[in-house]
């Protein structure tokens, strides 16, 4: 059941991952909407920062509060002395919070950690705004079948796949003919490849338009995280590899486009908020009043366009192989590359070993079939690191 | 009734001026969504081209075809003879047009002659798919009025419309901010107002996207067809004219754009191509597959914004005036602008004098209030071509 802007009953929810930058946003958008008047907080969970997340549980009134982090348990209770928020900790406290009847969940918690109360979540049937990449990534067939059977709704939050799914009429699924996924093209967008094998890390970090953390801003830079969308994109929209377009669009004003069978393009443009992303997810299918940045076209004076360059950003071609030859391949590259990324980060990878890294694991392990469930991809995954560390190595 | 893709009954239509390019772009996007197989023709209308009318009738099977030229009835009987298909001529029979029970009506008679057909196929229910600008221009209220009360729908056909409609979501009403016309600004977007006093029909003729006639094209350049689109705009989507804004884009690859609450903005982008708009109108809400020139944004690599300058293009405040005092000022603004192209066009007339006549005119008719029938908005039309055609001799 979703949330209704005219619907008495506050809307049940729960943010994944609250103290991270989607979740501070989602709480935002939550106090711009009504906070306790139309949204009761079920849980909130986060991992370290268990000040912010005490603040976060007394504001919201959560009924549960939970730290990943098992020796913070007593920390954070104290925090919440005084309070009705129960505290439970590690992943048995994540699953409480997942199971938790809340009718809408923001799946925000970074990396593999999120899976596991994501798929709990998607099983019982809520709603899931998923922020979280390695539920498709990953575990793309398991996750997706975890939410036609639980029968939920699935809605992205990340500014591209949100973009899409605005742009998506149920009653015109037919005449989707492609999906076209704009690309900021990073930093290196106008380099050769002989000035991209000396960048470094600093030069790697600078994204021309969001402001980002240090592995997201890298994996723009190669293009790694629009590998990772293509990928996701096949899972969400149950499109073939080959209606997904990439077109490199430096001013990332326009999010990305849906093009239809009768020629039309439908387009979702907007400021880099993600509380746009957020807010459609929570209130699908309406639209909230927010307060993000309106789009003036006489100040953007001008969008640019071009074809992304396999060759310099190899990352690309690698997500198509991925979904090519299926079994665990995506799960595979994005796990290579993670720690490839923290090769490139120490010193021991130049930027464009990257790639090299992720492609040699991938190749090394194409036996891998389908998962069946979420410990083969945890298996897939450790496997991958293990692998990368020794290609990495070998450098 | 709106025609749906997988129903078994055919969809019975008329094309109220079906010579001319909206007409023929019709029958075009008939034939390849099946033509007979799936569309019942009940009337095809034209004027002088009984040629192209009787063979679009003949290819049909319409049931009526109707030369609006009294003169012609007999010649176009002939051309007819031996088919199953009535002939009519005149207003009269421009109204048996308009009566027969089409569910779907596309209403693209040329200038006030469309008026009381399509006011008449509105009046009944039908589903209006409109190319005629006086309707809601000339007589906004009195038309919206009837299609309220005959309870059918309003589908917009120009491109700019089409692509608002397009990114009206029927849930997000509540949420629409502001829409966003775009203009190509013609081929004097660049020119001082210096240069603008100079320029020939010739250059006015030269628009830079859409192959256009030369009414259409020097309205264009003058960017008077956008004031039209303007007065349309707050007609057809219930706005102020305050929410309506208009952006210069001189690629007109952007069709138009609708800003929501949440800061998102909802774009439809296509080729210069009637068909997309025309088969949206036809098959809403799903959409037709046709053989329209995709868009490659890699090619197109460049979309520019503008803001427009009402200084040099005086219509768009003449339009925003025309809204602001009602009444009849909206068709005596059109009827003296169109009196003012003759002008232009005979060399009675500079370039920027079409818009001081019509501002003339529009300022010694503010009397003239609110039409309450389709006579008034006659009489409003006549006076302001009279007060035009005086104007024009002082100059």
């Amino acid at each position: 059941m979703m949330h209704n802007a005219y619907s008495a009953a506050p809307t049940r929810l729960t943010v994944l991952g609250s103290t991270g930058s989607i979740g501070v946003n989602t709480l935002d958008v939550i106090r711009h909407l009504g906070g306790r008047q139309r949204f009761e907080v079920m849980a909130l969970t986060g991992n370290g920062n268990i000040e912010l997340l005490a603040a976060q549980a007394r504001e919201t009134g959560a009924q549960l509060a939970v730290t990943a982090d098992e020796k913070l348990y007593g920390a954070l209770k104290d925090r919440l002395s005084g309070t009705s928020t129960r505290v439970a900790a590690g992943q048995s406290g994540l699953q409480e919070a997942a199971s938790l009847n809340a009718e809408w969940v923001m799946a925000a918690i970074v990396g593999t950690a999120g899976l596991a109360p994501t798929l709990t979540a998607a099983a019982r049937g809520a709603t899931i705004a998923l922020a979280n990449k390695e539920c498709l990534v990953s575990a793309g067939k398991l996750f997706v079948d975890a939410v036609k059977s639980g029968g939920g709704k699935l809605i992205p939050v990340d500014s591209e796949h949100s973009a899409i799914f605005q742009c998506l009429e149920e009653r015109q699924r037919e005449a989707v003919e492609r999906i076209i996924l704009t690309a900021s093209g990073g930093p290196f967008r106008a380099y050769t490849r002989d000035e991209m094998a000396d960048v470094t890390v600093e030069k790697a970090r600078a994204h021309p338009n969001w402001s980002m953390g240090l592995k997201i801003s890298v994996g723009s830079a190669s293009m790694f995280n629009k590998a990772l969308e293509v990928i996701e994109a096949k899972h969400l929209f149950d499109v073939t590899p080959e209606q997904i377009e990439v077109v490199v669009h430096p001013q990332s004003v326009i999010h990305s486009m849906v093009g239809y069978a009768d020629g039309a393009v439908m387009a979702q443009l907007g400021s880099p908020d993600m509380r746009t992303a957020i807010g459609y997810a929570l209130t699908y299918p309406t639209r909230p009043a927010l307060p993000v940045e309106r789009l003036d076209f006489a100040r953007i004076a001008r969008l640019d366009f071009e074809a992304p360059d396999e060759t310099r950003f190899p990352a690309l071609r690698l997500a198509r192989l991925a979904l090519e030859r299926g079994g665990q391949q995506a799960a595979i590259m994005n796990a290579a590359e993670e720690t490839a990324f923290d090769g490139f980060v120490d010193g021991r990878l130049r930027f464009l070993e990257m790639a090299e890294i992720a492609e040699a694991v991938m190749e090394s392990m194409t036996a891998w079939p389908d998962a069946s469930t979420i410990d083969d991809v945890f298996a897939a995954d450790l496997e991958a690191r293990r692998l990368a560390t020794i290609e990495i190595g070998r450098r």
